[in-house]
């Protein structure tokens, strides 16, 4: 392999599901998601559990959108933010469905899409979901504090997506294919806020991006989207500066799922969204359904993830980032 | 795709590399590791920096057996126990080398292997390194209890392997080769009990293994060895038992790396050892230089994981199991 970007034939998106709660319905994206719920504990007795209710639901509706039954999907790719990724573990218990879980943190929906595409691409796969989830109240009391403890939030914290989103993936010829990816690395230059994911990950994003077009000959005007996972509004800032010193400048066309999915001015976000549903709810919802329409043709997903673990914090390591690029683009 | 088992082409183990801790060195397969260490603290100031030198440890082992540099692997697919795989995490930061992040528990290095192995079937990819680890003292306080409490371990428990295990899988033919898997599913028949993972593994297993037999149309006999990850001796019993119900019976060549890398009779395991590095040390160890030596020529390899977290186990879930089946083979 030559560099880390390599094309993909053969793989397209079947369908997406994406069930969200009541903070990212009432966002800007709202009305372009499947579900939307208005109680994010929904009936159950943890928000652990609530969480994969959401995953559980997001791969079902995804089944039930396209008339497919367990039997008929080869494997799930699955993962969450929770400790040992039980959100996904505990969620694959309801299907009788082969299950690999992925972690790299919230760039496992971009992990999970790529092993899915390379799998299908193979010849030894015909359907694969790709999936992932967060929540809000489960991440918080993992990386950071107890929600009862009523912490004041830093300027530079994000809002964690309360979301599922799930992709059914095929080898059977739809409207949207899955054409190339660019696989990341582990970057780190130092962080250690645990309250600042955006500058986690705003090297990993610049790198990635960077190699995408170096590795690719393409330049950024290709697409008409070029979309980071959950960077959130300073750290957006942050990689296009560190691209930038790079050669490489970033047009209208860049945006951030975590800036998408909030309304930083009436809804109280910090910098904005994240959380490992953040991209895979904002793709299956606004960006796939944009793609259906024609109103995008080519996007560039790039979602981004924080390698830390509560453990990782306390004992003063730095937090690196990893973001790993995957290319949508419309069959004309 | 017919059931979950599948063909692999042209897929190869390079090389090997395992590190292990003082009391691995000292069980009946302590001469085939690598690289044994007397202190598993390492110099390091916390368990889990251990944990990462020898996953570091491992993997620089590999690059200079096989003589390449980092420039010439395309991926490294890796995982551990610790809470959001920041092993691997911070492993990885020190290699210029693509990394996808993959959790199974101790089944992760049956995922990475059959990843590994699709990826590089499919063309795009020459040189990936599937890696796991995992370390007594993080696990017991990450899962259990803290050491310094001194608690009583229960009959059923496991030993964590104190290890790294690291393969080169590549497109270059070489003597021993990745010729088949069949892919697990998630099984919980209700067990709650932390302290018992074999318990918790073993319907898994049972149902993998059932499965890998009854899609490929082979018989047991046809392998030398089959060798589930880290059952334990209670755990394997369990497994021979749930299999037998669905008809098939497994022989003398079933054997377990949990039951194989520790002596239960003076080395005080309980039901000997678990890990996610434990079926990762033990092939990259004994079962791939028995393999190039002849000993061994058809192997099937079936790492075993119990999917929860101390959040889960604290609430109550019951555990449920994962298990994937991989099977190497000498080229004639």
């Amino acid at each position: 392999m030559r560099g880390s970007t390599f094309g993909i034939d053969g793989v397209f998106v079947e369908n997406t599901a994406s069930v969200v709660g009541p903070k990212e319905s009432e966002g800007p994206l709202g009305k372009y998601f499947d579900k939307t719920v208005k109680d994010d504990l929904l009936g159950q007795k943890s928000h652990e559990l609530a969480e994969i209710r959401f995953h559980i639901s997001a791969i079902r509706y995804l089944l039930n959108k396209t008339s497919h039954t367990e039997n008929d999907v080869d494997l799930c790719i699955s993962g969450d933010l929770l400790d040992e990724i039980t959100g996904a573990s505990l969620t694959l218990r309801e299907f009788d469905i082969p299950f690999m879980g992925a972690y790299n943190a919230c760039a496992t929906f971009a992990e999970s899409v790529i092993t899915a595409s390379v799998f299908i691409s193979s010849g030894k796969f015909s359907r694969i979901i790709s999936s992932t989830s967060s929540h809000f109240s489960t991440a918080e009391r993992q990386y950071r504090f107890p929600l009862e403890l009523g912490n004041q939030r830093t300027p530079l914290s994000q809002w964690t997506v309360t979301a599922a989103g799930a992709v059914m993936l095929s080898d059977v010829p739809s409207k949207v294919a899955v054409k190339r990816a660019t696989l990341g690395k582990v970057i780190d230059l130092g962080v250690t806020d645990a309250n600042d994911m955006g500058a986690c990950m705003a090297p990993a994003a610049a790198d990635t991006i960077f190699r995408h077009f170096a590795e690719s000959g393409l330049s950024p005007d290709y697409y008409d989207l070029i979309a980071t996972g959950d960077l959130g509004v300073a750290g957006s800032e942050l990689m296009k500066l560190l691209i930038k010193k790079r050669g490489l400048e970033l047009g209208l066309n860049y945006n951030d799922c975590g800036a998408m999915i909030f309304n930083r001015v009436s809804q109280d976000v910090g910098q904005g969204g994240s959380g490992a549903a953040c991209s895979s709810s904002v793709f299956s919802g606004y960006i796939y359904k944009k793609m259906l329409s024609g109103a995008l043709k080519r996007v560039l997903l790039v979602p981004t993830g924080a390698l830390c673990s509560k453990t990782s914090t306390l004992q003063g390591e730095s937090i690196p980032g990893i973001a790993h690029a995957v290319a949508f683009e419309v069959n004309e």
